[in-house]
């Protein structure tokens, strides 16, 4: 195996361009999943994938949903068997104006410091990191023949925008899918830039859209203001009540089921190479928000948040417009840690929210969304195999740390499917996913690639 | 001159559908005057009123500025002086999807209670009132010839934009428009649907844009969620701090200039006929909101006042987006009342915010228009007469009030011209101004021009 392996990293490492032109088509498809304009380039990315796996031997096809496709491929007839899940869509890319370089063409970009970072929508979350597993199986393939293991590739389309047809496909699709001993995800960070990392648990998310109405219609402030509940008003004064002065969130019974960190995993954290002050400056920021009295680590990832995403009412153009509007409205998102009920933290959102209506402002809430944490074990097979083969690649040990991000699909792969996940992601705190000027490392992409074909001869072994 | 005065109401009644489709003509034209795009159509309102006026036997001319043109004519060559002023440019229309009909076609509906109303953009602020002396003079032209008193008509493509070439052009064409002994305004409502007004008061207007940057870029909230300050969360908590929990203002020293209303105004307000459930009941509102234990009145027309006039920050299309956006920003006002200084006001509202801003939270503002208030005397010969004119046509005394609205013009035309002002005009308070499906009662347009026809001849007796 080991001969294979080395054969199969050269490959990978001579081919490394081959790999990046891949991904530069692949960015290039407009497969933003939140805006109805792109349901035929969400389509298009789906069948491009199928037909590049087809070339690789892969018996993959397109699987039409009520909303975007899913893409299902198979290959390999022996060994222990593994779904590897990753998202092809990606998230909207405006404010336009604030991209350096077309978001939809992957720009290799080398920096001061010589480190070449691939600019452009979705060459992180998650195309990149979608491909860091294919390209492994083309490599391992073209030196090897057939892969050591048994490959199932589930790649969604919905990722970006709630996810509305994944219970569905993979009730429907259990048989098929649920045949793996264990599911690998690649949407997650490196520890950092010499560190990899398993993420162990992730926080749950709970999505809701507010709208408060008060006039029946738009006023004139000169006439009615004063007299008239102005509702960018009354939602502003919603918004600051979330949170107390010292930071924590204000919702009645929000942390009643939140445990602190068990002590030993506390100590782990402490040790973990971190620097909170760069990774703030990462973001432009000096000074840690939130929760007083708590460290950045344990905000981000072991802490439950609530964050305003969105907000708008009244005109919002060029100039000035003397109105007060009729509505206003706001998307409001929870970050959810193990524990914490999805169900009841939304009613106790809504009650907080309805509590604080004065006369004349009426309220409708919109769910987008609605998940609980997920924790992965840490002592499983699997685990060790996979960390030992990241430890083989980046030098350094695996941390085994919770990430502050929300990916369902590992709660719903336990639920529905009985797997347990491995989450192994190669991106960096810095790539700006989900704003303008998203990249991802070629050092991330090409180091990916190596570590997936480390992990599959490692789970083959 | 009261044959001829006869004469000219005879033929206005007659040729009211004639008026009509000039008004139509007009409110087709898309003269919004904050929006750059439609520059174009600014200018083309303007060449319309020329070209028309010219048929009057007007001499009249565009006069370009460095932003939208202001239109200037004279007619008469014998009597008193006046200097007739409206605008013709209009508010934006979104949002769209909330009008009825097309707001570019002035369409008349009848009512259940058989009132005709005419529904667009512009029929009631300005164009409808801008007509009604426009369509005055034609009709005491048709019939009598010359008119009876010398009018200079001056008409601005920028009032809802903040008029930034007003100062400039009064200061240029002094001589010109100054020439005039008083100014008429017609941007105003009546006291009621019977009632005739002549406004002696009208409020001031500071416009502010503030812009809240923390972090250097969007953020992933689940990456950064607690950590990072949120912007929409910093403006949201300044917005709320702006009232105090019993409705007044809460900028230091926004009350120090304030007087109240003179005793025997007070008791001349309390004697009107005013509904404060009604007035509430037009704009689907049933409880006062701002200064508690002060009557609608008084809050609108003689308090002043702070309203957000439009929100925007993160993500606000379809769907949801789990950002932390870098910016967030609002527009927001405040009406001035006698006494009060804009750039104290100004002042004293930067100060308000910086003085709230966060670790990692910075502040921009834009200014958008300030002027005082302004008091017009209410013993002078041309009120006397406008006022007698007035309850000739209405059968009612008109009502001497304060406007909630700011006319800033009629400030300049003291400060540069010289000139008092007189502020009479046909709307009413339900014309959806600034709003969807903005209107303006026939009864309006057809009493507006009947009693411009009899101001006209009263002024010149």
């Amino acid at each position: 195996m080991t001969t294979k392996l080395e054969a199969a990293l050269a490959h990978a490492d001579a081919h490394i361009n081959d790999s990046l032109e891949r991904l530069k088509t692949l960015v290039s498809i407009k497969s933003i999943s939140t805006d109805p304009a792109y349901a035929g380039e969400v389509r298009k990315a789906a069948e491009w994938l199928v037909a590049d796996l087809k070339t690789l031997g892969f018996d993959a096809s397109v699987r039409p949903t009520t909303g975007h496709p899913m893409v299902v491929a198979h290959d390999g007839d022996a060994g222990p068997h593994v779904l590897f899940y990753a998202h092809y869509d990606v998230q909207p890319v405006d404010p336009l104006n604030l991209w350096h370089t077309d978001p939809f063409i992957a720009t290799p970009i080398t920096g001061d410091d010589g480190e070449v970072r691939i600019h452009g929508r979705g060459t992180s979350d998650d195309k990149g990191q979608l491909l860091t597993f294919v390209e492994a199986c083309r490599a391992w393939k073209a030196v090897n023949g057939p892969l050591p293991l048994k490959v199932t590739l589930f790649f969604e389309g919905e990722e970006e925008s709630g996810s509305p047809s994944l219970r569905p496909f993979l009730a429907e699709a259990k048989a098929e899918l649920g045949a793996a001993e264990i599911a690998l995800v690649c949407d997650t960070d490196l520890w950092n830039r010499d560190t990899p990392s398993i993420v162990t648990s992730l926080r749950g998310l709970v999505g809701e859209e507010v709208e408060i109405t008060c006039a029946s219609h738009d006023l004139h402030s000169g006439m009615f203001g004063n007299a008239a509940r102005n509702p960018i008003q009354v939602l502003a004064e919603i918004i600051a009540s979330l949170r107390n002065p010292d930071g924590s969130v204000a919702v009645e019974g929000f942390y009643d089921d939140v445990a602190e960190l068990p002590a030993d995993i506390a100590a782990l954290w402490k040790r973990l190479p971190y620097d909170e002050a760069a990774f703030m400056a990462g973001a432009g920021l000096t000074t840690p928000a939130g929760e007083k009295g708590r460290s950045v680590l344990e905000q981000t990832r072991s802490r439950p948040t609530c964050e305003i995403n969105g907000i708008t009412g009244g005109y919002t153009g060029d100039g000035f417009k003397t109105v007060i509007p009729a509505k206003a409205s706001a998307k409001i998102s929870f970050r959810l840690v193990s524990g914490m009920d999805p169900v009841k933290i939304r009613a106790a959102f809504r009650k907080h929210v309805t509590d604080r209506l004065p006369p004349d402002a009426t309220v409708t809430f919109k769910e987008h969304g609605g998940s609980p944490a997920v924790s992965v074990p840490t002592d499983g097979i699997h685990l060790k195999q996979a960390a030992a083969a990241l430890k083989d690649e980046w030098g350094n040990e695996a941390a085994l740390i919770g990430s502050g991000g929300s990916i369902p699909v590992a709660g719903e792969f336990k639920k529905i499917l009985g797997l347990d996940t491995l989450l192994i992601g190669f991106a960096l705190d810095d790539d700006r996913i989900h704003s303008p000027n998203e990249k991802y490392d070629l050092r991330s992409y090409h180091k990916g690639i190596r570590s997936w074909l480390r992990i599959i001869a490692a789970l083959a072994a």
